[in-house]
């Protein structure tokens, strides 16, 4: 029934600790989806493999990228360029994969620009306290370190407007089957849905 | 957790035999549904109350609320008028009732031209065939009636890329479902999600 074979392109934001892992995990899961390897500036770590976990470039070729509009959204940290190929997000899309972006509210809005067909969604934990007890409760960081994410998370929030749906994480399950809900419902789209049989036969 | 409390303007069309009661009948059980109460020129029919099955007016005073833009959408059938006003879908809907319209593509249209947040639903039958089929089996109208159903639906299809949303209705129980979920999705937007309490304590 559908007749824009092309997959949708999904952007997910949010702060750690809202389920986003498992949300693309389980989508993963699926077939029909797919995530894109980022292109990166800095070095491989050991067991890195340049096209599955990253593309490994030079400075050099990342600026060449930038300059012909070949990243859908970069960043710069830690003194090192990350970016999302846009050719790697057009090859999946073009075999009729849901492309899924795990980035950050910038990169969001970047993707947003260049490709004002992506689907934004933002998720939410139900309270500061409880995004604060599961960030500690991962026991992976700092509390200096959580109470950053915590600001951080805060600073994104004026930018939620921009998104299309926010899913709010309560319980994971929820979180997971809302955020297929969207790709659902993004397919029955009229761009999407296939009418042609029903024409009148001339 | 929603900050917009006022409910969705949901219009429905797609032709006779697609499930479009049912749809409706099974989302007013909820409670945060309702439909509005049409306008019309003709004279009540026995047993038909003013307010409840509709607004008789007069063909002055349906004039009126015309140029008074008073109406969401109004058409002529059979030589009488008959129309959605304005006033009952704002009230329901400042009550938070998200208001559905059973409405033909037209008034559709001149919906979503004077309310452009109204979501726009169509829904469509598999297979000609089978909407042929479905038509038959309720035995209410000649072949005759039949064959013009088709043939009006098939020159409302150039209409659907105009709407938001296609339900495909093979299954009565999944376009139910698709058409809660429509409601779910568009209650995800930013604009109904309240955020404050997230928002750093000033």
């Amino acid at each position: 029934m559908s007749k824009n074979n092309k997959g949708l392109l999904i952007v997910l934001s949010g702060p750690s600790g809202c389920g986003k892992g498992t949300m693309v995990a389980e989508l993963l899961k699926r077939g029909d989806c797919a995530v894109s390897v980022s292109a990166t500036t800095r070095q491989p770590r050991e067991g890195e493999i340049d096209g599955t976990h990253y593309y490994f470039l030079s400075k050099e070729e990342f600026q060449q990228r930038i300059d012909n509009d070949g990243l859908l959204e970069y960043a710069e940290y830690c003194g090192n360029y990350y970016g999302t190929p846009r050719a790697e997000v057009d090859r999946l899309r073009a075999e009729g994969k849901h492309v899924i972006l795990e980035i950050e509210v910038q990169g969001a809005l970047q993707v947003k620009k260049r490709c004002p067909e992506a689907i934004l969604v933002f998720t939410v934990p139900p309270t500061v306290s409880e995004l604060s007890r599961r960030l500690h409760k991962r026991g992976t960081e700092t509390d200096e370190v959580i109470e950053k994410r915590i600001a951080q998370f805060q600073k994104e929030l004026p930018f939620v407007p921009e998104y299309d749906y926010v899913i709010l994480n309560d319980a994971l399950e929820d979180a997971v089957a809302d955020f297929a809900s969207v790709i659902r419902l993004e397919l029955m789209r009229p761009a999407y849905v296939d009418l042609s049989h029903l024409e009148e036969k001339k």
